[in-house]
């Protein structure tokens, strides 16, 4: 199967190129076209792909026929080019954020349906191992009804990004929550369902926000707040609390959990195993989170071939984009006790200007 | 506090000697008395403890008047010599089994209700980080009520005995029953109450049974099994399964236990870990075995102080002997396809001469 890599910066980089290679190795795909604009960057990536083409244009990729197309490159060129690949007939796994906005996801989603071909969001926290088991938790009522739930995700902004793009709002939908708070909100749409209400609250004044807090309320009672930072070291945990117990996750382990259970004086912290039962001989550890990345690209190699489903098809992919433009429309500014009352003030003058475009 | 070792063979030079040293450096006891008819066994003992008197009879003991006892004998010797410490006001802690018949328990337990002294009996797997949890799951129904259990246990017999007693029919009570046995129905009575039906089976063919199975039904529908064998490796596992979940735990793994969810893909597999609940900062790994046996006796000083209740007394104790005696009541012989017509025959005969005293 040939696949192109549509914008070569660091995820192209540090996370495709690896798993492609895995792929190549097991003869079930091929590196065929490279493309990006910037010519270094192509250079770079063809390092392990002698054989791939390097391109700067999206229609060069469409003339190069690739079975399935990555697109990677930054969101605002994702609808754009994913609905160029689909109208010829090329599948596309596509980044996070699907796209820019949401009228631009919409645009994907028909130009899916209208091909024919498989489109995929590529929300690889999904096939974490801690990820499917909360949701088989909160699915199967284990133990029992979901109550609460807190979400922290912060730290210095380390990603090593090739554009500038994170940080200009010509270029960025938004900030720390429409980069990884993407992946948080996936999550918690994946498991809880659509929020029925939800208090949104950020430190933007006229640029990105760099710090956001969600308070989120459920149908049947589930509620929960997600704090999210480029800035601040923050828990980095995912704590999820049922009736009968509870479970806790840091957020970049992709299997490792803690469970506890209420009223019990210990709990089990641990790896998580795929299981066929305590009958079974042996349970194996299940995926690392390089190992779900590289399961995402094999799942959706088995839906192009045609023999099984789309994981994480545009339907589900535009959930966490809509929650996210709701946010941004009614966002307040966050409490910051360190401004003086005529920072403040200016502090909250920006803001508005932001809400009002 | 004085401690006196009442038998000093291979459990009080493996277990308890460690953990008086420990209590020793800590302050709170020390060893004063080491008894055993053995001058050899008193000579290997006194080199941890040079200040402890050596003496040969239960006499002499009483007449030095420590605190408390630990009676670590071989069995037919526990109650002559618990009944003869507490009559003297000594507290006792009685290795298992309690007893070597359960009217000789009987007695222990109404000896220490009229010297009003505290008596605790070594079940020392009570302390289990694993074993508690278990009894918080069942007692809390995190998740949902116990459907089934299976226990095996089983080896070559590795104990380093200092006597023949483990396999002499005129000293012990029993083959594996009565020894591995008794841990193993003490966890089962604590964590399941009283059975109403047991059917059970051994090989015992005049001697002692080196293996057994028993069938155990509960009210409320809980049912289990329990194997144990002194020659056979077995899988050496405790698997629960209960409506929404199970647990697996390995026999000698005092804090490590897998824990699986009624249709989830994967269980999680880990460290049974000290908890106050999902936002307490950090959670401390729960004892080992060794620590167990520690918390055991250091659980039984402060009961001795009149600070605590005593976690296992008397008649805690003498439920899996009472359960152990109707098994060898209603024993049958277990199939062993590998006897030729003539060798079952008379295996049987000898079986029955056995069951008939």
């Amino acid at each position: 199967m040939k696949i192109a890599m549509v914008g070569c910066g660091a995820l192209a980089e540090i996370y495709y190129a690896p798993v492609v290679q895995e792929l190549q190795a097991d003869g079930l795909a091929e590196m065929s076209v490279l493309c990006d604009p910037d010519v270094s960057r192509l250079k770079k990536l063809r390092t392990p792909f002698a054989m791939a083409a390097a391109k700067n244009r999206i229609e060069e990729v469409v003339a190069a026929k690739p079975d399935l197309a990555i697109v990677a490159s930054p969101p605002r060129f994702h609808a754009e080019q994913t609905i160029a690949l689909l109208d010829a007939g090329i599948s596309v796994l596509c980044e996070k954020p699907m796209a820019a906005t949401v009228p631009e996801a919409e645009a994907m989603i028909a130009a899916a349906e209208k091909a024919s071909v498989p489109m995929a969001i590529g929300l690889f926290r999904r096939f974490f191992p801690v990820n499917r088991t909360i949701r088989d938790l909160v699915r199967n009522g284990n133990l029992g009804a979901v109550r609460r739930f807190e979400i922290s995700e912060g730290g210095a902004f380390q990603w090593p990004a090739q554009s500038a793009s994170f940080f200009q709002k010509s270029a960025s939908q938004g900030g720390v929550l429409a980069d990884v708070g993407v992946h948080v909100l996936d999550l918690i749409l994946w498991w809880f369902g659509m929020p029925e209400r939800v208090r949104y609250e950020d430190d933007a004044m006229g640029g990105l926000e760099a710090n956001c807090r969600m308070e989120l309320s459920f149908p049947g009672g589930v509620s929960g707040t997600v704090r999210l930072s480029r800035d601040t070291a923050l828990q980095n945990q995912t704590v999820i609390e049922f009736e009968r117990g509870w479970v806790r996750c840091a957020a970049a382990a992709a299997n490792e959990m803690e469970i506890g259970f209420a009223g019990a004086e210990f709990a089990v912290a641990g790896q998580v195993r795929k299981t066929e039962g305590p009958r079974a001989p042996h349970s194996l550890p299940g995926d690392s989170s390089h190992q779900s990345f590289a399961r995402q690209l094999r799942s959706f190699l088995v839906a192009v071939r045609g023999e099984g489903p789309v994981e994480v098809p545009g339907p589900e992919g535009i959930r966490s984009l809509r929650l996210i433009e709701s946010c941004y429309r009614q966002r307040t500014l966050m409490e910051m006790p360190w401004l003086s009352p005529g920072e403040k003030a200016h502090a909250s003058a920006l803001a508005q200007s932001v809400a009002e475009p």
